[in-house]
């Protein structure tokens, strides 16, 4: 077949869903190389873009990130760096944290931000397609970052601007029960800031609803690039983690073990993150039938964590953790919510290739 | 009749609507001569109140932007000459590409923004009488841009804040079925930078919901500044171009042929002008009536259609252009919406007298 | 008992709901030096932390503000000042006013701004607890501004906040049917600017729904710190102003009336402080049985009034002041209102301690 004609009948490109599908489909390292544009860092989609030396380099940039910002001429000189882009936040799935940090991130950065919570105010969207909205979100901002309750549409948001004149990155801030990439890369800094000597060697306990737990799904993922890692699964029958994420710890050779028992994997942990029941991916109100009663951290379970551990929550909480348990110095939930804020911002520096910038800045 | 004192019963400015009926009523342009407050360019209110001249230097202005906005000092330039400027966006009614080219063009020119585009979170107004809102927004910021679904609203504010001691620009960023002339700005500059030659002697072809698509409606009006130009109106029936706008063409002796044959157009047109059924201004339904499927641009009408011909669209679509014509080269409609960044910000740098500024910094 | 160990069973600190309780049980003075954190200013949450002196330096810093950012250098100057910081907006009651006015005042010292304004958008709110959102609030910036329905939400949050590692300022916004600190602070500075000679020894007329007006009650309480001021309550007997704050007048020796008789108090007042129904706190529509009809400011009023006096209004009105009335040179309301803008931006500086920073540059 003769290359095709941009003003014959038949495309070259197929439009559409189609061609998005053909896309999915293909091994997530190729997607990745697809989508990387040449570049360490370009889209944000999956957990599976982070290797190790990746990881390092952001936690080292964030480190430094906090430390410039504890005087005002290091802020102000932070917001210098990127202050001539502009970033879309286009939140179509309720959010707090997620929505406030990567905004307050963009803000650190000297960014302006413009977004799309609400779709009644922009009804006119109604009418067009999907590929459309972000390719006029593309037209007036630098970077893209998308919470969605379907699992694929920051990839789709991707591959559609790739077909296109007018490329700009794609942050997965969240997508459906699929993957929450930038919640993994703050767990992973928090753990290794707050853990003696680091990730490696330590032992991660997972708690809740970790079949439909984006959070824990992308964490489990990431915990593949750091030496003698054991996980522990620990949620009721009904929320086991799902066969993918097995398969990829049983690949990389993590050791993982699924259970039941939440006060006795407690004291084997050094990490004890806990998670929320995901009720909102409910079809009709099937999480009420789960007992999750024997899965929420109570003062009277401290005595049987170790006394260097961590107590980690993607937060917000329903009733998983009891507040009288904030007190105790172990529980780190609220520190790891505020490193989102620097992990944001030191991905997002990434991504623009503004990391030596920051760096040669002496504090 | 003595002239009245303030401190008596009779207020010698009528108030409230019956004064705005009065000025309504006046020719456009006295309205035009009255809200100019002695500048070339001061509301925006009206295509009619671009002439040749301020369309060029318009044009030239945004082309000096996009180069300037090339590299971070330029774009670290431009977002000094207005810093000191706040904008109110008031979009009652829903907007994604307006809000944000303006949101956007704002941020490009440094300025700070204010947003309502939820009427429910500014309830509080319900209680007071629009007269009053406007002067609110008035009170805390530098420039109000207005989309509403009444025709005269924008011309309402401006002439509300006419009666009061702090006057600020009004900006029409779509009104009702009326007028968007904004979106005409952009669509001239588009037809400039991207025809041979630009606009004059050259063919517009408007398609679809004329009768109520205020943006072909405003750039009607700006053809009549342009040597030679021809329009073609093809619609259906129902959706026939309103008489006022005919009538202005007449008489400015502009070419024009009203038609529903929408391929044998095609062929003749040097700027295809697609639009969308504006059924948001449904009383009951009626478009559904409408047979509008013999006003689809296809991949099988491309090649009818000039060499070196263009096609435009407002956005959003719907079904008038299928994607599969994206690909050809003269699909420009991607070009026009971004290029309504770069018109927006011309338009609010001139509107607030810093055209020279920014045209004295050599890229 | 032993100082309590955080990782035992028993927090020595109450949690939630009980121990704000307890704290919101002191009297007001104890209240305000448990929450001064050592500062002059630090949370505004009463009426009652503003004494005299701190009164007239946020009157002299308005006035330095509004001086300074009459050229474009001074504005620029101004918003350097408070670059480094981020202010959250949290208005959960509908507002525009003070919500603008908050917003733009934080753009005038240079600060970025987030916001939260319809509970939907963040509905993930809704399973986490108050003292959560709070914190989650603290991690991402700087001060936390707060409009709510709720009386004592601004206090509780700030008392939230001292049992953290990261405090920052709340501002109360209006609270209820409680305080609006705020409004009065602005209310006096517009009194002391407009009246000749200050508001010392003049008369100050609140007229409306004393009862639920926030902005009067506020108000009435910082005229305790003028001399010789005496207040007229003008109110139908069901909006009548209630005891506790007609306590805290007696106690402090200011003389106060209270009558039905509009017009007959119209002449004594140097202020004539009007204001609307507030309806929004009906249970039961309650409000529409009450006659207000006699509480509205009409032209035919304006001769009964001092020469010298002002009309003011918290705004929005709705009939209480016939539009007529604006052009009357006493009505002070639209600059009451631009006034708030300053008084706000003198109000979050001094919080952060820029006061001295701002008096130090010379206009």
């Amino acid at each position: 077949m003769p290359p095709a004609d941009a003003t014959t009948d038949k495309p070259a490109v197929k439009s559409g869903l189609a061609a998005f599908e053909e896309f999915h489909a293909l091994p997530i390292s190729e997607k990745i190389a697809l989508l990387s544009r040449g570049r360490e860092l370009y889209h944000c989609l999956f957990a599976e873009q982070f290797d190790r030396p990746l990881l390092d380099r952001l936690g080292r940039l964030c480190d430094h990130l906090r430390v410039l910002t504890k005087t005002k001429e290091g802020d102000d000189f932070v917001a210098t760096v990127l202050s001539h882009r502009r970033a879309m936040l286009y939140f179509s799935q309720p959010s707090t944290r997620t929505f406030l940090s990567f905004q307050n991130a963009c803000h650190i950065l000297g960014m302006k931000t413009c977004e799309i919570r609400d779709p009644r105010t922009s009804s006119e969207m109604k009418g067009e397609s999907f590929e459309d909205s972000i390719r006029t979100f593309a037209s007036y901002t630098d970077i893209i970052i998308i919470r969605h309750f379907e699992n694929n549409f920051a990839e789709h948001a991707a591959r559609v601007l790739h077909g296109t004149p007018r490329v700009v990155p794609i942050v997965n801030a969240g997508a459906g029960t699929f993957q929450h990439p930038t919640q993994a890369l703050l767990d992973v800094y928090t753990m290794n800031r707050c853990l003696e000597g680091g990730i490696e060697g330590t032992t991660l306990m997972l708690v809740g609803d970790l079949k439909r737990g984006r959070t824990v799904r992308s964490l489990a993922l990431m915990m593949r690039h750091y030496r003698d890692v054991r996980i522990l699964l620990v949620s009721p029958p009904e929320f086991r983690m799902r066969p993918d994420i097995l398969d990829a710890l049983r690949a990389a050779g993590v050791f993982y073990e699924e259970t039941s028992d939440f006060a006795g994997a407690l004291s084997e942990a050094d990490t004890v993150y806990m998670t929320r029941v995901q009720d909102e991916h409910d079809a009709a109100g099937e999480s009420r039938a789960v007992n999750v009663a024997g899965f929420v951290l109570r003062p009277e379970h401290l005595r049987r964590i170790k006394p260097k551990a961590i107590i980690l929550h993607p937060l917000p909480r329903r009733g998983e953790i009891d507040p009288a348990v904030d007190l105790d110095p172990r529980a780190a939930y609220w520190r790891q919510e505020r490193n989102g804020l620097w992990t944001r911002a030191a991905l997002i520096a990434m991504i623009f290739g503004a990391e030596k910038a920051l760096l040669a800045r002496i504090t």
